[in-house]
């Protein structure tokens, strides 16, 4: 009998990497106050992330929500172990964050020429030019460089986006030097099967970078993906506390994958996230009141799959009517 | 590189039954009118499901929002290649079953003891042989009997069910001669590792019997659990419509699988579920009126994968800011 699931998942380690304080909060049109972030940040800390994306160095008048990115940064416990990333748009923004003495650099360009325009109102060689110079700017100083590829499993404007074409993205920033991809599913496009190749390939191509998969949970397909994903050899995965977020230029693309979602999943099948997610619960259920509103999380709702419900009183009663109908 | 997912996809027939209007309406609080329920499963009728679980034959007392099941299994037409079930609890239920011309009863218990008694007020010892009872008035009148297993990945009063219990009440029903088995994951409690392990023994011990699986989204792994339950083997899903449905008895419990979120997950991957999406997403459209709240489906508010959006006209003007920040 095939029990690829069970056999391949004993103790695997899974790195999960957090995203709520930037791909989240950037989403929110009320401003979440700086103690708020820098307590929640230093709260998710003991959680057991690997990485935390903390904040956006881009300009305050394009995204006021994170208009505090420095003082965020100067203020947050570091954990040892953590890797602490910021978005960088450009070699501004760089500069800004090695001033803060971040962990890693995350730069952000799409796959699509139609959604890099829409995203960042430029073409996709104009973004990979401004991008080079911020590589270069950061190249040297020991923080490490990721890059954030979006659409790469298809764009609401263009659909699907060619593989060589992600490929080739890939490996013109490889040729930089930079340390790690992060393959961006920005509209919840990906299905199982097209993740499970895409990841395959890359993976064999790029065999001593750090992949990163970021997945939206737009159609569903959220957590099938990230096991395709496995499938194909990833190790670590983008996911957002709540599943708070989503993509303002692709309207009904709400929710990145939800993190306690994912790891209560991972951990049911053996696979070793590092984890404490009844911590991470407790941060997800003070969500809700610091961003004013609902969030799409289940296991929140649901609770972890064995936390039990009492048997109702009535079972005890001795009468017990002989049939339902 | 592993393509498991790809390669084993090609074509292959899942066979989708449809389950809203039986274990999606009973639920409602509001009556759903008779005409508007006929209309449904009409429109259903031609949407390519396998299965169509009509309605209930309970107690009007017990169930009143499917108290009308006589005049509806009356009055919707009859595609032919469509199988029309129906739920039955007893021998009263299933002779007006009969005299309804179904082509299939459903009878129902759980494999939790704890999970039997709260739902059906009865061990499950009394439910089988009342089961049992029902099978002896069927048997031999040409109309199928399947059987479904409710909590078989998980009881929210008792935890986990050993898979041997599972296996043995299959095999007491097996040895009666009944047609099929849905393993019902009651309260979204399954896991893609756990589907994938029962499925397998399962399928291994009643390999000619119709397997059919019942997954609820509660904690976000419906589609995972549905991709596990085809690796091993599993070709048949119970789903229900824009996600409609839940468990009364088990708080927070709510959403079977979405229709439309599965088979649009499964068309992607190569499946043939045989389903006409486009018209089913019709159906789907017109529920959140019907039953007059939001569905919990996915597809339903994004659109398909290749749903296109257009450009943002500002995209078409010549000046173009050259960065985001």
């Amino acid at each position: 009998m095939a029990q690829q699931l069970n056999g391949a998942a004993r103790g695997k380690r899974i790195y999960i990497q957090e995203v709520a304080t930037r791909d989240g909060f950037q989403n929110e049109s009320a401003f979440i106050e700086t103690d708020d972030k820098v307590a929640l940040i230093d709260h998710l800390s003991d959680c057991g992330f690997a990485k935390i994306e903390a904040t956006s160095f881009t300009s305050p008048r394009a995204i006021p929500a994170l208009r505090d990115a420095e003082a965020v940064m100067h203020r947050i416990r570091r954990k040892a172990g953590v890797v602490y990333t910021v978005l960088v748009p450009n070699v501004r923004g760089a500069e800004r964050a090695l001033s803060c003495n971040v962990d890693e650099v995350n730069l952000v360009m799409s796959t699509s020429e139609s959604h890099n325009r829409a995203n960042l109102r430029m073409s996709r060689e104009q973004s990979f030019a401004q991008l080079k110079d911020v590589v270069a700017a950061v190249r040297g100083t020991g923080v490490a460089i990721n890059v954030s590829l979006s659409t790469v499993f298809g764009c609401p404007m263009e659909g699907d986006i060619d593989e060589a074409e992600v490929l080739c993205w890939m490996a013109r920033f490889a040729e930089m030097g930079v340390n790690g991809f992060t393959l961006c599913d920005t509209t919840g496009m990906a299905y199982p099967s097209q993740v499970e190749q895409l990841c395959g390939h890359a993976r064999h191509v790029f065999p001593h970078t750090e992949l990163t998969l970021h997945f939206h949970n737009t159609r569903g397909m959220a957590l099938a993906n990230a096991l395709a994903a496995i499938a194909a050899g990833i190790d670590r995965f983008d996911s957002s506390l709540g599943g708070l977020g989503g993509c303002p230029y692709a309207p009904g693309a709400t929710g990145n994958v939800c993190t306690e979602d994912l790891v209560h999943m991972l951990e049911l099948m053996g696979y070793d996230t590092g984890i404490d997610l009844p911590a991470l619960l407790q941060a997800a259920g003070r969500l809700p009141g610091l961003v004013g509103h609902d969030v799409p999380s289940q296991v929140l709702k649901a609770g972890r799959r064995l936390d039990l419900h009492a048997r109702p009183a009535y079972l005890d009663e001795a009468e017990r009517s002989k049939e339902l109908a």
